[in-house]
């Protein structure tokens, strides 16, 4: 049965299928099935969307239908966290060719639900949209609530408060040259980096924590430290110091894979993206939560928005459009 | 400027360009530009998705941007509707070709501000996010509350209950027809009809006014009449009888249109798509809202969901991957 394809099954029963494998989670009064979810909320709730393209985002040849399902939860969880909230609910609208096999997304959304259960449990899908076209789309929409809680913004950080970061820099980007390099070797030693770019498991519950720790900016890295940091200096008005010297420990954790490909493991931790790690101001009183590590400090807003041991860094991180 | 491209001005600035033509609405308490909006609610929220894609759901030289635009808010805004709640606020995800025009992009966000303002005042779009792609590709997702009431679900019709509908029946279809006839003398002629498909104005704030007046099942007619009663026959486990003398009216709407195809309307009254009128069941005892019209009763569950003049009728509407 699970051999079929989206043509010869049609839209609605494939879509009934594929749901049927996600579990409803606490927060869906009404699920999947009616022209719209009721999800229960406090006094208010928040809302981000994100989309990932066939040959923009994701290669159907590097990605498995799990891999892309976990995927398009946890960078959209990630967020979420970067709010200081707590994820609820998802929507997910998918784009994807008549000749797919119902197996393909059956798995697709396995890794749906094990991202909500492994990186936020209780968090769930309620709701779906399925449709055919030549490129696959996924498109997420992701829900948190603040529990009372401020949300945590972009443009709260205050000269003197620690710049820190929770999560991986530079993993994600390292999978991905490992992949690009062809080298099936590579990619067999270092499958835990490979898998960082494939199917990446960031720290959504350090959010919350965050917040509580009174993070006064925060926001997860999706476009490399030097280009995210320049998101935060500019909504803040504001300028960051980081220290080559407090990045070592993320360059030693990339070292086998960079020799491996015989380049500099720096370039990823300062401009890889898709790692989707926090990265947090606090004020220099607050205690860092201990997952969170410094690696600079805020100053008075001058005429380069980040710097690097003093010097001005350019934030040629990641458009994805543009490219770079 | 704004006969830039895509590609000639980045996904970031042009997703600026085009959110500052958008205004914020009276829930979202922190807007565009975070990680995500936050947005006000009571106990509850409601959340659907849709998605509409290049050449399966719409075609460029049919289409304006403001066409699009409008029309991908006023489909998703009915799903809120069809639950008996009220809209809030809206994320919009698009996939458009690096070579897609700036200009473009503003006229279509022209056309999502123009749906949230006449179809549901107060409205608003709060988040987005633009990629790139080969395919035009528009992911909706809109949020609504129900400010006490209890939501109207497809599964509570009663046999007994009155059946109603509020908005036009088959009107998208013939103005679909007559695109797809390619005869400009026609769709000039009737231009209200084509309107009608381009531009749909569902009547959204009658879901509430439904759901006041004890509608006991809802939803929007996505996919022609037969089929969407067929939907609520079968997840309320009943039959539903509606009556061709209560079509009438309807069919007169599309008289002229239809002659001058020289086809009968009564197929598009029937199975049309897209007008995303509002479909109800309501007590017998309860009195219809003015909106309203009634055109058939529940009835217990029989072999055959729907029946037309007591005749069983099939449901074939419109599976948008399967076709038919």
């Amino acid at each position: 049965m699970s051999d079929l394809s989206l043509a010869e099954l049609g839209e609605i029963e494939s879509l009934r299928r594929t749901v049927a494998r996600l579990k409803p989670g606490e927060s869906a009064i009404v699920g999947s099935g009616d022209d719209a979810a009721v999800v229960a909320a406090s006094d208010s709730f928040l809302v981000s969307t994100d989309t990932l393209v066939e040959n923009h985002d994701f290669r159907l040849d590097w990605s498995s239908a799990f891999d892309l399902g976990f995927k398009s939860v946890a960078t959209n969880l990630a967020d979420i966290a970067a709010m200081g909230a707590k994820p609820t609910v998802l929507v997910v609208a998918m784009v994807v060719p008549k000749t797919t096999k119902i197996s393909w997304l059956e798995q697709f959304a396995d890794g749906l639900q094990a991202a909500c259960d492994q990186l936020s449990p209780g968090s769930a899908i309620v709701g779906g949209d399925l449709a055919s076209g030549e490129q696959m789309v996924i498109s997420v929409t992701v829900h948190g609530r603040l529990d009372g809680l401020a949300p945590v913004v972009r443009s709260g950080a205050k000269v003197g408060d620690v710049v820190a970061v929770c999560g991986p820099l530079g993993k994600a980007a390292c999978g991905l040259a490992l992949l690009e390099s062809g080298n099936q070797d590579l990619t067999r030693s270092y499958d835990d980096w490979v898998l960082a770019q494939l199917r990446p498991a960031p720290p959504i519950d350090q959010g919350v924590i965050a917040n509580h720790a009174a993070a006064s900016s925060m926001l997860d890295i999706s476009d490399g430290l030097i280009r995210d940091l320049g998101r935060i200096a500019k909504a803040s008005n504001v300028s960051i110091e980081i220290e080559r010297a407090q990045l070592a420990g993320y360059e030693a954790m990339l070292d086998l894979p960079a020799q491996g490909l015989g380049v500099e493991p720096i370039g990823w931790v300062l401009q890889g993206g898709e790692d989707h790690s926090l990265l947090a101001t606090f004020p220099a009183t607050a205690s860092l939560p201990r997952s969170f590590k410094a690696i600079g400090k805020v100053v008075a807003a001058g005429k380069h928005g980040v710097l690097l041991d003093g010097q001005p860094v350019s934030d040629t991180g990641w458009d994805s459009v543009a490219g770079n």
